[in-house]
This record gives C-alpha cells, structure tokens and sequence, in this order.
C-alpha cells in the first residue's frame, strides 16, 4: 500500500487532501511564509491521529500540525519542499466534558477559542483566554504556543490555564494527561513541556482547562498618565487597590491612536490626546455599582498623585466595548497605514519605560522621522513595539531594505534590559535564527537534548523552535 | 588529589564533613530513613556547587541535594551505600534582589522560605507559599518538589509563584534561567520541568519568584457543614461569592478536631463538634469591615441554603490565628496519638465526597474500628487522608503490618475517582515504586527518556522519582 493510501485508510479518502488549491492550510496568516505539502490530512480522532503519526513515522515523512493556522510566526505551515505532511486537527472539535463543581472543562485540540469560551460560559462558568484570533485560532494551536493575549494579568498565559493534556508521541503513541486536579507531583511535568513547544515534541489533542466562576460586572476606564512611567506607577496603584480585580492592563502610545483616528474615524475616542493612553478592565464579584466606585476611587488617588491628568470610566456595557474596540483597532489601522516591522517583546513591568526611552532614541537617531506604533499589554510587561516607516516611505522598501538593522537594535536593546525576543507568539520559522543567537547555549543544548529523546527521527514540525 | 581533597579545593575543608555525627543530613524529618553519606559538601555559591557537581561526574560519584531536609517522601536523604555525596544548599541563602515595581525577588535556592517571606513583607509585599515546615524549608527544596500548602487555591504550587531559574546541569555547567519575565515564549519550557524533579534532572540554586500586593485585610471563618458534599457546596458558593479573595478553604474532620481538643485541651474550638469543620480565609483589598460584611453575607446564604448548620467569622487577628493554629495543631496532635499511615492525596474537587464515601466505608468494612484522621485543603481537592489503628490497638505493629494492603486500597480509590497519589509532597523513594506501577508506560518512558537526556550517567539524586 502506497504512503497516501495507507493515510486514506486512516482517515477516509475525503480527509487526505492533495490537489487542488491548498492555501487555507499552506500560506499563513501573514501571507509571509507559503509552504507546499505532500498531502494535508484531517483526522477525525485521537486515535487516527496517532494512526497517522506512526504511517509517517513509519515512511520517514515530516509533519506539521496546524491548528487554526493563525499564528505569527510561521509555525504551523509546511515548507515548501512537498515533502511534508500537514497535519490538520480542526475535526477533533468536541467539548468532551465540562465539571462545573471541578471548575474544569476536557476539550479536543480543534476547538475553537471562542466555541471553548462560549461552551464555559453557557454554563454560567468564565475560560478567560482572550486574543484577537479567538474566532478562528484553536485551543490546541493557543497551547502549542502558550499564546497570551488581554487576560494575562489576572489569570496567566495559556499555560497558566491547563490542568492537562493529551498528545500524542513522536512513536504515535497516546499520552493520556488529562486530569482534573490542581495538584499533582507524580513525576516529571511533562504537561508544560508540551505546551510552547510549538508541535515539535508532539501533539496536543486534547486538553483539560482551567474554568472560573464569571464575575458579576467587567468594567473598564482608560487614563492618561502624562509618561509611560506615570503608567507604570498607575499599574501599582491598580494592583494595590483592585488585586485581581484588575483583570486588564493595557497601553497605548498617541500614534497608535492616531491610526485609528486617522483609518476609523467613526470610532469616537474618550479622551483628548495625549502622549501615552492606558485601558484598565476590572472584574468585579459584587458588581457594576461597586466596580465604578472603586475605579472612581482609583483613578481620583491617581489625579491627586500627578500619575494621571484625565481620565473616563465607561458608563456601561457599550462604553466597554468602544474603549477595547479602541485598543483592538490599532493592528488593523497599523495594516492600513502599510507594512511594518513588527515585534512581540517583553521586559520586566520595571523597566518597560527605561527600554522604550532608549530604544525610541535610538531609532529615531538611526532613522529620521521614524514612527513607532507602540502598544500592549503594560501589566504584563508586553509590548508590540512595532516600527512603521517615516512619513512617505515606501514601506515595502522599509520592510525589506531596515528589518535586519532595526531587529538587532531592537532586541539588542531588549536584551540589555532584560526581556524576550518573543512575548507571547513564540518562535516558528520567524524567530529561529535569532533564538540560536540569544539563547543561553546551556538552554539550547538542554532543548536539543530532550528534542533528540523524544522526537530521535525529527519529523514533528521540523526546522521550528530549534 | 584524592576526590575528598578535590571537594575541599572547591568549597574549604570546614565544609567538606566526613566524619562525626551527621544524621542532620543524613537522616530525614519523619526519621523514616537514615542513609550514609560518603560526605557532606556544604558550597557556599553557585560556582562551587558546579563545581563540586564537576567533581563528581568526574569521579563518577552521585549527588543527592538537599535543602532543609524536611521532606516526607525521602528524597532528600542519601542510600545507605556511603558512596553518595549529599550536597547541602543551605549556605546558599542570600536574598539577591528584590524589584517591587515588578512585584518580583531573585533569591538563592538555600534561603528558608520564611525568611524569603519575612524580606517579602519588609516591602509591603506577599509572597503567598505558605507550610507547615516554613520555618526551616528552603525555597530550593520548595521548587525541586513544587510544595504546596494553605495558599494554593488562590496563588497556586511553587511552580505558579517561580518566573525563573538558575540550575547546576548534571555536567556542571551554569543555566541562568532567571527572569523578571511574565511571558516569555522563547522555546521549551525548561523552568517547569525542573520544578518537581526532586533533583533528579538538575541541581536548583536560584530562583526568581513572583510577589504580590499584601492585602488590606486577611480575615478567616468557620462553618460547620452537615456533609462533605455540602462543604463542597460551600467552596462553590465562596468561589464565586469573592473570587480571588478566598485564599484558603480547608477541611476537617471530628476526628482529626477530637484528636486536637483531646491532645490539645487548652485550645478552643469556636464551634460545637460535628461531622465536618471548613476554615475560609479571605484577603480583601478593601479591609477588614469590607472583609467581614462579605464573609457574614457568604455564611447567610450558605445557612439559608442549609450548606451549613453554623459559622463563626473571626472578630480579629487573634481569632483568625485560632482558627488556622487549631487547623495546623492536626498533624502533631496525630503524632501524639501514635504512628499512622499517610496519604497525601487528590481527587477532582467534584468528586472529594464520593472518593472519601467510597474509601470510608471500604476501610470499616477491612479494619473495623479504624480510625480516619481526614483534613486537607478541600479548595485544591488535596486531602491528607491519614489512617490510624483502631482505639487500643499497638500503633506500630499496625504500620508495619497493614501499610501495604491499606495503601492500595486508598490507592486504587484514589485512581477510580481521576485522582493523584502524590498531591503536594513529591515521589522520593516512598512513592516510587507505586509510581512505576499506577503512572501510563507512555508518561514513565517519556519520563525516563528526559532523564536519559539530561543525566545519562544518572548521577543527579538516583534512585528517586524513576
């Protein structure tokens, strides 16, 4: 029996897909990386996914494990020698179960974010895991790359919000981790060394999550701190005064909002101008009345210190959502403005405005009229500290001619203050090369030695991470 | 150089001990098992400790670490063998840096995790890992075997309080690991896997550790419900009620309190005896009267749904401090009543009563008479199901003869209801057997192929864990 056919007995011959256009699985997100594979297969099952790995172990072929194929980096579309299965999970799409009383939920990888969010909430329960692809990313996608998003402050990244897993090996064999309990120290965790692995040490099928009881009232305000430092000592004020009531944290530099000004000016913005707007959300177990009350404290002790000069707390569900649809705005105005050097950096919440001084300067020496479209996620010290071209630019030019250059002052400047290349997207094909430049060599032997055990053959997801 | 004279070069003669009496690291905290080291290395840094780690794969020479020696499982002690080094970090103790802006501390593995505590709070900030042995653990020892104690409902196990780690690999090289990083998705998560691996991957000599505002107020109640299920009803209406300001819910049950008032009479007990007592603590952000109107409109509604028959919240800090002194006097109490067996156990929260039904009711039917010392942290599913000899019969004769018939019965309960058989305290060499048989073949061969990897000459803490 031929590879192909031996997929197509596992399967079904509908689920092995090999002509036709392929782009929906081969090009990504980002249009930056087109791949061409062999054959995309769609198991239906755990089971006939691990069917499917030994068939490839077996015939020595590659695979790459695709969830909703939006991710950032490059990491889960084939390369472009067709020689490498795509492997695509969106059928196992089952919420298997959901404990209330365990405040657990046990879900295939396929699922959709936002089906996992509404499958928690129609039992009156909260999955906080929020980022702008939840329509369309799965759940296995977001722990295979221990995606971040809005929420990180209060209830932590992906990681942070698995109880455990189901993969299946680079032999084809199935690990049953999935489990219900917060405790358990029977043994190595081998749990958080899949998640962010990015598919290369196996594959997540299934999950078992974190659920929370959903607040009474999510509110939200955005301030004006006249610094990025003043925003910072908001952040502390916030954290002081609100606890984990302070579920967001966000930032956003004047030309950010000036996009979004200049590409949806329909969108009304609350406040006048300034150099530096943050969004604060807050959850709250006693409610709205309650929420505003404290916010409304909050943010007076802000005024009176000097950490903010205005500031506006929504009035209701509607204002919430026009001040998030503010913040959510920028990546697609930042598109529309044309291409830009993106980057997806953290550093300690301390120094995040130390780095942003130098780093601003430095540009700006280097390269006249440079605008900087900087904005993120201030409480967990994340910032998407994208650099666009002057005014008038070609950005093509820009991007193609300064990405080099502008990559090694960036993350030499992250490095200096002590931060990641890459927050919260992780590293695929875009960050790889620069990984085994900074990374700690230890590190990245001690990476390569658990690669080597438990993938010996190399044929999860090839060429990504390491 | 003779390999004792080797060691002496590294870290000074005063700290290499070969000879005298050295049962303080010889013999563990529940005097269970008493090794014979072929010499105590006390390094001083994390230089020293690579290289006393380089001597011994040199001379081929085992390694077994060890913190405040006050592990239950023994993993901390050496065989009997006397050719193994025991590698003590306690000079390691220097707390190296604290950021309150980023709500983080780089501390040195050997540092008491009161003392990590105590430097914690002279900034007005918590650091939230809170057990029994506080005050003499280490922090090392804390990650190595990811503790976890009162305060894991809200914050989490060592691992969810640790955002970075300095680790001596097994070929002595340096892993700085340390990080101020909330995300950080730059490969494999080495950080987690070394947490938990009782030593055996790598030797832990720094960490850096997340902090959190300290509340305005902490505030305790108890509540007596008329049944397990109801006190499980009981964290659920808690749970959404305040949210993250219930940072601890334990249970007990008349026993383990008539144990207490029997051993213990000068203590008093706030409420009349009955089947089950819960102990809530809540940390509130506003203060104590904020704390205290919560709590009381909790309980109301709790009694209303007859989840409970009577409460008592705490008028003030020394009331707060009897509730928990009363909670904490349970494991001496027990020791004063003679040996039992322990379990340290946990089952999904969902199905706490139906485990402890079943395995109630399985144990009468086995021993009658026999006495059941249960209390634990019911918020994390994590019970400390103890078994004791019926009234008059010798303690120690019940030890030897029945530990192994009554641990499976527990063990196979445990398994039946999706449950773990070491919850907080780690494997060591007591649980290491049973892991071998209870753990998947796809975990324990995932396990061992790590550990092949990381320490092919197994000579990090052999014999523990695998």
């Amino acid at each position: 029996m031929s590879f192909e056919a031996r997929l197509r007995d596992i399967v079904g011959a509908n689920h092995v897909i090999t002509d036709g256009d392929l782009s929906a699985w081969e090009l990504d997100w980002r249009k930056r990386w087109r791949g061409r594979a062999r054959a995309v297969v769609r198991p239906a099952s755990t089971i006939e996914v691990a069917a499917v790995v030994r068939a490839c172990a077996a015939a020595g072929v590659a695979l790459v494990p695709q969830g909703g194929n939006t991710g950032l980096v490059g990491g889960g579309v084939p390369d472009d020698s067709g020689t490498q299965v795509l492997l695509s999970l969106t059928r196992l799409n089952r919420v298997r179960s959901i404990d209330a009383a365990n405040l657990a939920m046990t879900v295939d990888a396929g699922c959709v974010l936002q089906a996992v969010q509404e499958a928690a909430a129609a039992q009156q329960l909260l999955f906080p895991l929020s980022l702008a692809a939840e329509g369309s990313c799965t759940i296995g996608g977001n722990l295979a790359t221990n995606a971040g998003g809005t929420q990180v402050l209060r209830f932590g990244n992906a990681r942070d919000l698995c109880l455990g897993l189901e993969v299946v090996t680079a032999q084809g064999e199935v690990w049953d981790g999935l489990s219900g309990l917060r405790k358990d120290n029977t043994g190595y965790d081998l749990r958080d060394l899949y998640i962010g692995s990015e598919g290369t040490l196996g594959i997540i099928t299934a999950a078992t999550l974190k659920l929370y009881p959903q607040p009474a009232a999510v509110t939200t305000a955005v301030a004006t701190p006249p610094t990025l430092e003043s925003a910072v000592g908001l952040l502390a004020l916030a954290q002081a005064r609100l606890g984990a009531g302070l579920t967001g944290f966000e930032v956003m530099n004047e030309f950010s909002l000036g996009l979004v000004r200049r590409h949806f000016p329909q969108l009304t913005q609350p406040l006048a101008p300034a150099p530096w707007t943050v969004l604060l959300e807050q959850s709250d177990n006693e409610g709205a009345e309650h929420a505003t009350a404290l916010f409304e404290g909050l943010l007076e002790t802000a005024l009176e210190r000097g950490l903010i000069t205005d500031a506006a707390v929504a009035a209701n569900l509607e204002q919430s959502h026009t001040m998030w649809h503010l913040r959510e705005s920028i990546p697609l105005a930042q598109s529309l403005e044309g291409l830009n050097i993106k980057h997806d950096i953290s550093v300690p919440v301390s120094r995040v405005a130390a780095f942003v001084a130098a780093t601003d300067a430095a540009l700006a020496r280097r390269i006249p009229g440079v605008r900087l479209v900087d904005f993120g996620h201030l409480g967990d010290g994340n910032l998407h500290y994208n650099v666009q071209a002057p005014d008038g630019e070609d950005a093509a030019a820009f991007l193609r001619d300064r990405e080099g250059e502008i990559n090694d002052l960036v993350y030499d400047a992250v490095a200096a203050h002590g931060g990641s290349i890459s927050a919260e997207h992780g590293v695929g094909l875009l960050k790889r090369e620069e990984l085994a430049q900074r990374k700690s060599p230890v590190a990245l032997r001690t990476m390569r030695a658990i690669k080597q055990a438990l993938d010996p053959s190399g044929l999860l997801n090839p060429g990504r991470v390491l």
